[in-house]
């Protein structure tokens, strides 16, 4: 057996965490110096998370004063580290900024006050800043605010030794796995794998062996395009190209994963009516600002079920068995509509659901909600007959539970689907929408059916 | 501006699918062959999953002629992979087998009946039937049944240049942008990149070149667990090795990021009660037979609240404005509970949370839970009060909604981190039990704190 290091267990972060929870608090600088030089940067971002926030502050100090701050910073929550560099000079900040790739140099100076982020592009050499100040120009959740300029571009006439050559003298360009060839103009004309390059004559030129039929993507598109491109052509990079086929960056697969994994937090929190960054970590005042409005609108549908329930007190105050009823329609047709939105946004977001196959979805879903309703249905009437004593009251909440999975099952594929072609965000909306409306309609088949036959239920 | 394609955009897609439905509905095998030639495997998966199932099934017969049909499967959902096998005759699914990749080939395999994937194998020459009998053991959720064992290893005291001569002999090699060292008993001792490789001296060792600390996986473990790896510490791929340290096989980053993907749908669906195979193509009887037990349970959980309410019946039956403000309860508790879970889901599946800090996050979400409570609560007094025009009803429903959104902020967060400490699944059973208990003690709580205040409702 190797003695080598195999992956970082969890048991093995815990032990990790432990040691540098005791240097932090004796103040042991060096010792936790000599821990982070030999720690890799994503399990210092690992312990970091997991810290108290007053070990946090103090773990923090001795981090930013060590040469590897940079790729741990990056590895971080955003609020997390927009508290971290409200506390920091500017000196040292700038100092940061010049040592990270600039993607990362970007995202930092993003994360700080306008003010306060000029103030530090005018303390770093002339180069940068203006690289810098392009990187922040494009918006955060796009190609742009994601992609590096540290990409190697060579012309197509370059021999196959230059291109070596070339490589050698860039040792900071990023995941050279790739050469992007371009015009004089600078316009992207092919790629060449590093595989290709070792495989081909060394005075070949570079136009002769390269792949044409480059997939690419703009700076104002979505990350979550970039994200998807990246996945499904099984790419380790893509280049960036602007409207004249300029390249101007590249996105790398490690930058990718990143975004799909955002993007994938994005999707479960809008279903939940959160904020992007309303983490486990934030502060809980920032927690209950961002929640206070969702839940204000979520009281007002609330409002709008209780509404459709006092349009039937009269048959309540008769028959009070009714009352007792009313958390099986709402809970069964919640979760029934729970489901299908669940499977049709998912759909919609791994592009296993476009326009034309929208009808068939829905109409499925329709199926498995009715079907699903007869079967619960059913099988709740009879549990009412036997509680109740009454069959009648059986038959009502049954078929109650059958109109109302019925619409759950139509309301939760297309509402969605409407949301999507809208052009709107179909995880937003759906949710509050689908449920407001099968509680209502739920309600109001149940009361409405009991009201109709009131003269069997009494 | 270039002529050539950029990414292909859903509207080209859509041209696409037209053209492809016409020469499907024609029969005409040729043109479907051409039009297969000139597209990306990943764009014909994106069209075959909008197809309608008749069209589906002859363009599939197409498909299956075509010498790229293997890449296209190896993208589809696998359901319908598994109902396209059953279609195929042995030897066309031997023919498909022989030419993929083997760690593709052990999937297709596997989606068929022993009987039939035993048949197959005997049709194989005997050195692929072996690789794929032993991928095949590994279960398909494990490292193992991921990685591929087209993999580059040498031996240490390998010079550069017959490493490149090595690169040159194995066209088929995957991803080789890392080449792995190993010892004469195959035991991994090291990685080099293929960018090391071109900058070294064509004289040199491996050994000399080569970084010895190589992060690496194990065969047997869970499939996040790679997708994990990669994505913490930014790999291109990672070694799998077996308990003797010996290299196995690799795991490669396009793998990493559909196994991600995976296990987001997974999380997603988990929370909703839903089986991982239960997609918008998936045919409606499969769906209701899959979600019905969930159904059924949930039924089980709403008849307790149900009960709670029936407790109560003789207060409803004096007061009905209770029965008409019970949704407002119901609905309150169950968002934010579903708030809370949302956050500490996500929060342990992206590694924001450990047990050193769960204390402090259940004590956050009981503060943030009670604190909207308090908001919303006061909120629903008023409108309570000036709609019945009684104070005290505003009260009682005030007073329940802060104690339940207390409950469901402490339920919300508490469950998880017990089920994810007893070594369960967070996601799966924390939504039914966190929502019915936020159910039933709202009901309690409303109801109850009305029966004591009887007298001043009346």
């Amino acid at each position: 057996m190797s003695s080598r290091p195999t992956i970082a267990a969890p048991a093995g972060n815990r032990a990790y965490t432990r040691v540098l929870r005791r240097f932090v608090r004796l103040g042991a600088r060096d010792e936790v110096g000599r821990l982070l030089d030999r720690m890799h940067p994503a399990d210092v971002v690992t312990i970091l998370k997991t810290l108290a926030p007053a070990e946090r502050k103090s773990f923090i100090d001795h981090l930013l004063a060590h040469e590897r701050a940079g790729p741990v910073l990056a590895g971080l929550p955003e609020t997390l580290v927009g508290e971290i560099l409200a506390q920091v000079s500017d000196e040292r900040i700038t100092a940061l900024v010049a040592r990270q790739p600039p993607d990362e140099a970007a995202d930092l100076l993003g994360l700080l006050p306008e003010g306060r982020a000029d103030a530090i592009l005018k303390l770093l050499d002339e180069t940068t800043a203006a690289t810098l100040d392009r990187l922040m120009t494009y918006g955060r959740d796009t190609v742009g605010g994601m992609m590096t300029t540290r990409f190697l571009a060579l012309e197509r006439r370059t021999s196959v030794s230059e291109a070596i050559a070339r490589i050698r003298g860039e040792p900071d360009a990023e995941m050279v796995f790739y050469l992007y060839v371009v015009d004089e103009f600078g316009r992207l004309e092919g790629v060449v794998s590093l595989r290709q390059l070792v495989l081909a004559r060394a005075d070949e030129e570079l136009h002769a062996i390269m792949n044409p039929k480059v997939i690419r993507v703009r700076p104002d598109q979505p990350r979550a395009d970039v994200a998807d491109v990246i996945s499904r052509y099984n790419l380790l990079a893509v280049p960036v190209v602007d409207a004249g086929n300029a390249l101007v960056g590249i996105v790398t697969v490690d930058d990718a994963i990143d975004a799909l994994a955002d993007e994938t937090t994005r999707e479960m929190y809008r279903m939940a009516g959160l904020h992007t960054e309303d983490r486990v970590s934030s502060p809980a005042l920032h927690s209950v600002r961002r929640r206070l409005p969702w839940m204000v609108m979520n009281l007002g549908t609330a409002l709008l079920a209780s509404w459709v329930v006092w349009l039937f007190e009269a048959s309540i105050e008769q028959v009070v068995a009714l009352a007792t009823f009313m958390p099986i329609v709402a809970g069964m047709g919640g979760n029934g509509a729970t489901q299908t939105l669940t499977v049709v946004i998912r759909g919609i977001a791994l592009g296993d659901l476009d326009f034309s196959s929208a009808r068939r979805t829905i109409l499925k879903e329709v199926g498995v909600g009715a079907s699903i309703g007869v079967a619960t249905g059913v099988l709740m009437a009879l549990v009412a007959t036997v509680w109740k004593g009454n069959p009648m009251l059986g038959l009502v909440i049954g078929l109650a539970m059958i109109i109302n999975l019925f619409v759950a099952g139509f309301a939760g594929a297309a509402v969605p689907v409407v949301f999507k072609r809208l052009g709107l965000d179909p995880a937003v909306g759906s949710g509050v929408f689908v449920t407001t409306f099968t509680d209502c309609l739920g309600f109001l088949s149940f009361l409405g059916l009991a009201t109709l036959l009131l003269n069997y239920l009494v």
